[in-house]
């Protein structure tokens, strides 16, 4: 008998935690879920195998991990990073602190980067939430009923350029462009942080474009693109025109909900593909 | 007799223009200023030979310029970019646009470079600020009491990697680095809002540094990097360690009161110079 390797999904917070446990579900399989106190909605895992522990108790992680059986990993769904005076860690935590070592201080892709590390060196194969959420099928191209004009065309084009440029110095995935004029540059702060105060520094004319896009080189494991419904509300609150994102490199929280979203709102949504912009400038 | 060019100054809003103003002054020079209505403090203008202009009366400006026998010209203060809305220009005004022609859709660079080019075309030579107010003898290193460790010149050293590598893209000139972490990238928010955020995006640990830089081809003459006191103080509300800034292309305003407020506040200040991490990054 040849069964799957059993998934251990660590998750953060939002509906991909459960959108992967549901795919594996889908094909047969049983996934076990480690939600983090304080980021996962536990509601969200409840109906499958699940246990909620904190986030630097990493010995008990480590242990409930093992227990279940599991033998791959998904770290999938957004965590803060924390302070240290919240973050209490248990033996096995402090250990894994002294390993991590100088990646703590390192920007988010040299932090993640070193976690994935640490957790194949304990014996896990770790895996992107996108080969189980089959973000191979994403479509190229315009994904609702609005399509971008030329304007637009030439915005994204020059945001996915200012992203490429930006890639190695891991500073953050999202870039607003409108005319010609970069409105704004994602670095801590997140995407719907910076799509707020889009809505102030939008120019007038046509209303600008929202790109998001991997780092070079980004550990696409642990902090892939990820878009959903609330995105494309927010673009549109701050007077954007449309969103596009590498479509295959994206998790697309709900994309039937987002298309509709879209619609309604009168944004488009353009999957960047192998014909696109996006690699001839990677 | 060979009297000097009398100097036109272009005004926008806080001390810089009157700075400018009381330098020529000092020189036995006889400076008249256009203040922008609107941007332009005219109690500070005041005690020199000056009118107020709306922005978009280019007609007005250029023969009030001629009437007063300005052959050079000071474009110095910040103006944010007017709505259509807002703009009514006169008839020159009207020309003018049309001669801006794609300039308008460019970014902050491409469109005062375009208004440069045109100001040098009607017969004036335009000068940089910086020319009148001396940052030539700006000092390199630590200005205050408080110099910066290790870490900060690291984080400096970051920074200053980012702005460059982001240089050619017009984005901004500010970026806030702690610990190895970007923060923060300045885009058309300004540093004042940046500064804002980064309170929020704080990490624990040692705090940030903010370093302001020129873009590279950046056209001096119209949009220096500057600091300030109010730089001082929002960078230490936003829990900064310090500013750094090349030294010889940064205007500083109020540069005694900027290195007493950092002084208070227990911040650096740090010009960039020749020996410094800046020029090998150039």
């Amino acid at each position: 008998m040849n069964q799957p390797a059993r998934v251990g999904i660590l998750a953060g917070g939002g509906p991909l935690p459960a959108q992967v446990a549901e795919a594996l579900r889908r094909e047969g399989r049983d996934p076990f879920l480690v939600g983090f106190s304080g980021f996962a909605d536990e509601s969200r895992l409840a109906p499958y195998s699940h246990e909620m522990i904190r986030l630097a108790a990493a010995g008990a992680i480590l242990r409930s991990l093992r227990r279940n059986g599991c033998s791959e990993l998904v770290l999938i769904g957004p965590v803060r990073r924390p302070s240290w005076r919240a973050l209490r860690p248990d033996a096995e935590g402090m250990r894994l602190l002294v390993r991590l070592g100088r990646a703590l201080f390192a920007g988010d892709d040299g932090l993640l980067a070193a976690i994935i590390r640490i957790l194949e060196e304990e014996g896990f194969r770790v895996r992107g939430a996108h080969e189980f959420l089959g973000t191979e099928a994403n479509r190229a191209g315009p994904w609702g009923r609005v399509h971008p004009d030329r304007q637009a065309m030439d915005d994204m084009r020059q945001a996915v350029h200012a992203l490429s440029v930006m890639g190695p110095l891991d500073i953050g995935q999202g870039c607003v462009v409108q005319n010609g004029l970069v409105l704004a540059v994602e670095a801590l702060e997140g995407t719907d942080a910076m799509l707020l105060r889009c809505g102030d520094l939008r120019q007038e004319g046509a209303g600008g474009v929202l790109v998001k896009m991997p780092k070079t080189g980004q550990e696409l494991r642990a902090d892939m693109p990820t878009i959903g419904p609330v995105t494309v509300r927010r673009a549109a609150e701050a007077g954007l025109r449309g969103l596009a994102f590498p479509a295959r490199l994206t998790l697309v929280v709900d994309p039937d909900h987002c298309i509709k979203e879209a619609d309604r709102l009168g944004l488009f949504l353009y999957g960047l593909g192998p014909d696109s912009v996006f690699e001839k400038r990677m």
